[in-house]
């Protein structure tokens, strides 16, 4: 096959869009992608300081790397969960770009902050790993940027994550989540930052073929502790459709999201008593946790490696 | 395994519902279940009477039998297609039922109607053929059912059918489409008849296992211009899921029926100048190809055999 643009030997074939490129013209025409996909949803505008959370994987390095490629400032945010090697090759993958990109990169140790890794924490709490993980990284997200007066957070959620979750949640019709995965969520000056996900509409395989194509050190391992079966079917599901019917996970999440435009309600939001930011309950889960595992004293961040 | 009712030995393991019982038990469980979702969805009400829709297949054979032992006189409709042994197979099956329950079957033959099978009937209006069929259908059992007085059609669908109709919707937001598969439908005095679906919460399997333990004979061989792919592909994803998460297909559809309770619009009906009868423009598709290749009156309809 022969690359659409440029006619030499074409090295990637996207059937979602059924088009053919060589290794260069598929490295711009996926970053022009996230560009316009950026520029169109109106996720992140020229001149604002982005934060993207990176978790040491594929999707979040390259959207970091692509980010600052195509004209966006972005410094990083990495949440060391404290499990044992996986969370030290995480780090150490995401300084690595940190120093590719000259960024800088903000890091949570949670064992510092909390005394605990994820897992004893979740033990000791008697709360499921995956789901207490979710809350944690949710809260100090926000928080960071928050505190380091970012004006945008970026998330590395692909097309493959979106579809998979949207489709649990429409099986499941849980209509607490169904309409909240939006691929922009506005913000509450002071108490939640803006929330986006520029890779929302580009699949795993191309995630994947990006970061090798752009000689991107990730880690490839699977968290030990991975939401396992339920997502990881989905996503599988969902590429035997796609295989009949190329393009069927782009039109399912661009469908949502014309869908959800209309039918998404906006939230009454609480904030927490004790640090101001969203919660269920007059403290928030995060205080309460702090209260008894914490130093006392709000989380702390470092900046890492120091280049500001 | 034991039968949960009797002791016994169990012959049907039911997941979903999470149940082993033996044949006897399983057979009245499953008639039981088709009388509730009657009368909790109100679908029949007492003394009113219904016409089911027959093909000749598992499904509408055994709901047919079931709607006639649970105490609701059903009398049935079937459409001789006119695709050759597929269709005689089909009708001798249907006929096989009416004298079995002592009902009337009222009988519409494409070929005496319009001159033709469905097939050739596709090929000379070049439409698709199952689409096509899909058309005539719905409005030969809605024109039977009101002509002939019935307060009700009964249709055949199960889990299976409704769960991967509504999953096809979903993935590509059919708006149109996407609201309107509920397990009733209201009908309008003189134009449209009420339209129910007993079987909307009933598996596949679950039919299966009832058909073979009445002894109900019916037609295996799929039609040969089925659907095909992407519904079988459907529901094979979600038994899929299933198969994970038993009671997924039902908490999937009664989700759905919750929602489009509420979500679901009442369409604007518009009625054919000529016949009367729902249509989406002046003069209804079905019209249409009555004059082109009909008798130019209306279809007949055979009462077989003459039992009434």
């Amino acid at each position: 096959m022969r690359c659409k643009r440029c006619g030499r030997d074409a090295n990637v074939h996207i059937r979602a869009h059924n088009i053919a490129l060589c290794a260069e013209d598929f490295l711009s025409f996926l970053e022009r992608r996230v560009s316009e996909t950026t520029r169109k949803y109106g996720l992140i505008s020229k001149g604002q300081r982005a934060l993207v959370c990176v978790s040491g994987g594929k999707d979040s390095l390259s959207l970091w790397y692509i980010l600052n490629n195509i004209g966006i400032e972005a410094d990083g945010f990495h949440i060391h969960l404290g499990i044992g090697a996986y969370s030290d090759k995480s780090l150490s993958k995401v300084e690595q770009m940190a120093e590719r990109l000259a960024r800088k990169v903000h890091v949570t140790f949670l064992q510092k902050t909390l005394g605990q890794g994820i897992a004893e924490l979740a033990k000791r709490l008697k709360r499921q790993t995956c789901s207490l993980c979710g809350t944690l990284k949710r809260y100090l997200m926000n928080r960071v940027a928050i505190e380091k007066d970012y004006d945008v957070l970026v998330l590395g959620h692909n097309l493959d994550d979106e579809a998979s979750a949207l489709l649990g949640n429409i099986l499941y019709w849980r209509k607490e989540y169904l309409w909240r995965k939006h691929i922009s969520l506005e913000g509450i000056e002071g108490h939640l930052a803006k929330k986006v996900k520029p890779l929302f509409l580009i699949s795993e395989r191309e995630m994947a073929s990006y970061a090798f194509l752009r000689g991107i050190d990730y880690v490839t391992d699977e968290c030990p502790y991975a939401a396992g079966a339920k997502t990881l079917l989905y996503k599988e599901l969902l590429n035997r459709v796609e295989e009949e019917s190329p393009g069927t996970k782009i039109r399912f999440v661009m469908g949502y999201l014309a869908q959800a435009g209309r039918d998404g309600e906006k939230r009454e939001r609480q904030f927490c008593k004790l640090c101001g930011y969203p919660s269920y309950a007059e403290r928030c889960v995060v205080c309460r946790i702090l209260e008894r595992f914490g130093t006392g004293r709000p989380v702390a961040f470092e900046v890492y490696p120091r280049t500001g």
